[in-house]
């Protein structure tokens, strides 16, 4: 895509309470009575900075995800969460998820704004649309949202949120106290927002942040999703199953920048990949298995059917899927229903089976291996165009990101491809990504 | 009221930028351009702590209050600021304002379990319903939502958080890995409620915190405010000018506990105070005249024309109040109206010297003279039926703060009258207020 291919890659910390396998609390090396103590964060935090990775990430939906009852959901909200962990940290890069579906622009570029002072300019925001009734539920709506008006109102949020982090000039404060000047006259202004879903008139009650605008992330794959973060994203989180699709993705996202009067280097492309690291690929493949086994079905049958838009309560584990609606249809997560449709088609897999594939990464990528069996895929991806670094998703916590950081890290170091220290102060120096310019004074 | 008066009090620490003095920011011993940076906030919680202080306080509006031109306004959303906060501090309560007109329960109830949980149950909510018709404007509304309605909304707002607070047992997770149980059936439970201005269903995706409720404070002192704040508040903040007037609203307030089936213990008052210290009453009284003589005019007058809901620009300074309107007509804060009128009125204010008044704590009472007196006020106030405790809003930040717990503070420990270490673990313990009981599992 780029004449400048980039030397080296990122990597994102995709942290998730026990672990991403959908059994992972139940395994003896896990710490489920620790997801809301702010220690246990404070430590994976610590350790994804001992790996030097770029940022960490936090996933959010506003329902309960999942089932209380068999997987250890719930937990901490995570821009509370990471502003503590702003505090216990000195250089990652601090990604939250927000909604823009149920939420208000005001608040949220506020509190990214917030953050962002807090930790020295190291927050991200990746924008989600949110795919589940669930959550429109506890929102005063019994359905939800249709799809194109999420990422139509999605789009606007984003044009009042850059609005509101510009409202005030980066020399706003000139502190002058002897005239009695806070800012001078022009540089706070109200933005007089008039659209569609939202009518704000800011400005912002917050000074200009350290990064002017938090990293923008965007995560969905959809027609919709692509052509939002082609506009607004400066790095994607997918989900791909094999290089191929990977390929595709890259190929089809980037060509889609220069019509927004992008460069391909101005979004960075991350395929999330579950490692599950062994000391021999036996060893990796043995606890693989130890996962399933414990995985309870009557969690991932209901889990499927959510991802399908289909209800399989009843239904023989041993037999195959049913047939399914058209994507088109499907008004929750449009791309992972596709490609978990596509999954099951293409290997044929049993109800069962497809549980078993999805346990560990609800869709991503799920490797089993040595350290250097998972240094090369990430070599493979990176080098022959599926992807610009990789959102790292540990099957188990703390164990699998204390792992990869210390056998997957020095390889992909020691190949030159993976910083060996922070040569950046905020989150986006790591990922190598300019500073949005604020508005500047008009010469009187 | 009661027959067990407490032996002691309680304080709270309302910090405010450069300080509550409207000047503040223009002193030489104030720091307004740290009032992005993290580490000036950490330095004033400390120092609270250092004073074993109940609490530190922030408020908040959703728009920018007062004018960026003439004073060191904006600043950190107190959620993301206090969950910061949290992790340099170990023993001080932690209040963040949020209001119930401008957000949705399911996020404010998720947002302050969660402060809960990294504060090992420090959390506190001061509940308002926002009186700034610039509130309204950053959130799609012409026109402020009327009085009445508001109170009515934070009402439905307050039974659908405690609801999710409490949609988890204490016993929720049993995390058992065998069994593959993390919780049983029915410890985690949707709530359903269907209200005038909410439909949420819940559960919420946050374990039950620490203190099973934020404290729930308040501070409007309005007919309405007060009946609010008798049914659901646990301390109350409140601007009484004189001796008379604190007794009497303290008088009205715990009267109204009762129909609530409330004792008189379970909500605390704490009127506001701003201190001004000096080592001699001539140097307090100096310092006092120094920050007034900092005062900007322009903005005096923009915030009292705010105040009083009416436009005072143009007019001589030197002169008196125009006409106003009754209190019934004020949309915004009607209790802040009442105090300025009725201060302006009882003691023939001039416009300035009126803005002279209000310069240190908008309203709330401002008490300058040496470590001593200042004790002596808050004994007397104590003592005499005003007060469980203090609100005590520093002119100016950090010194007026180190003043008050380094000179005022082992005053009111020698008399007996605080505390001189925390023996609680919790904020509600602070304030010796129960945990609220959650729900208990159905015995089968
Ligand atoms: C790595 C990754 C993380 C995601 N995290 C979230 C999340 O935290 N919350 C959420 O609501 N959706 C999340 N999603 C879903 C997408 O953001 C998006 O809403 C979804 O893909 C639907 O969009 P689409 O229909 O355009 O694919 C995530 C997706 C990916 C690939
Ligand atoms: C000490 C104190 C602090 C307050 N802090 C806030 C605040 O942070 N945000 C806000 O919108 N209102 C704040 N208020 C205003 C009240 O909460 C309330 O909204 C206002 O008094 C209007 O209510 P009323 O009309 O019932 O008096 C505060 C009031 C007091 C006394």
């Amino acid at each position: 895509m780029s004449a400048e291919t980039p030397r080296q890659f990122h990597l994102n910390a995709f942290l998730m309470n026990a672990g991403h396998h959908d059994a992972a609390w139940r395994h003896p090396r896990t710490q489920p009575e620790r997801i809301t103590d702010l220690s246990y964060f404070q430590e994976l935090a610590r350790t994804a900075e001992r790996g030097k990775l770029d940022s960490l990430f936090l996933a959010d939906g506003v329902a309960l995800w999942g089932n209380a009852r068999y997987n250890a959901v719930g937990g901490f909200e995570p821009l509370t969460l990471l502003s503590a962990l702003a505090v216990a940290t000195e250089h990652i890069g601090l990604i939250a998820t927000v909604s823009t579906t149920f939420n208000e622009p005001f608040h949220v570029a506020r509190k990214f704004a917030s953050l962002d002072h807090l930790s020295g300019g190291r927050a991200g925001w990746n924008i989600v649309t949110s795919g589940n009734v669930a959550e429109a539920r506890n929102f005063g709506r019994e359905e939800h949202l249709e799809h194109a008006l999420r990422y139509e109102r999605a789009s606007e949020f984003l044009d009042v949120t850059k609005q509101l982090w510009d409202s005030w000039r980066d020399d706003a404060p000139v502190i002058d106290r002897e005239r009695g000047v806070y800012s001078e006259e022009g540089a706070v202004s109200a933005i007089g927002h008039r659209g569609t879903h939202f009518r704000v008139d800011g400005p912002l009650n917050v000074q200009r942040s350290p990064q002017g605008h938090p990293l923008l992330v965007q995560a969905g794959s959809s027609e919709d999703g692509k052509e939002f973060a082609a506009r607004y994203a400066e790095a994607v989180f997918t989900a791909q199953q094999t290089l191929a699709d990977g390929q595709t993705f890259y190929k089809d996202l980037k060509s889609r920048l220069a019509k927004y009067g992008r460069g391909p280097q101005q979004l960075k492309i991350l395929p999330g990949i579950c490692p599950v690291i062994g000391g021999t690929e036996a060893e990796a493949l043995a606890l693989e298995d130890e996962l399933t086994e414990l995985q309870v079905p009557a969690y991932g049958l209901q889990q499927l059917s959510g991802m399908l838009g289909t209800d399989l309560t009843g239904l023989p584990l041993d037999g195959p899927l049913p047939d399914l609606p058209e994507e088109q249809d499907i008004n929750g997560n449009k791309s992972r229903f596709t490609l978990v449709a596509e999954l099951a088609r293409r290997e044929e897999l049993t109800i069962r089976q497809l549980i078993a594939r999805l346990g560990g990464g609800r869709g991503h990528r799920v490797f089993a291996g040595t350290p250097e069996q998972i240094a090369d895929q990430l070599e493979t991806w990176f080098t022959e165009g599926a992807a610009d670094g990789f959102n790292i998703m540990p099957p188990y916590l703390p164990g699998g990101l204390d792992d990869f950081v210390d056998q997957v890290v020095p390889l992909l170091q020691d190949r030159g491809l993976f910083r060996t220290e922070y040569t950046g102060r905020t989150l986006r120096d790591h990922y190598g990504l300019e500073r949005p310019a604020g508005r500047t004074a008009v010469a009187s």
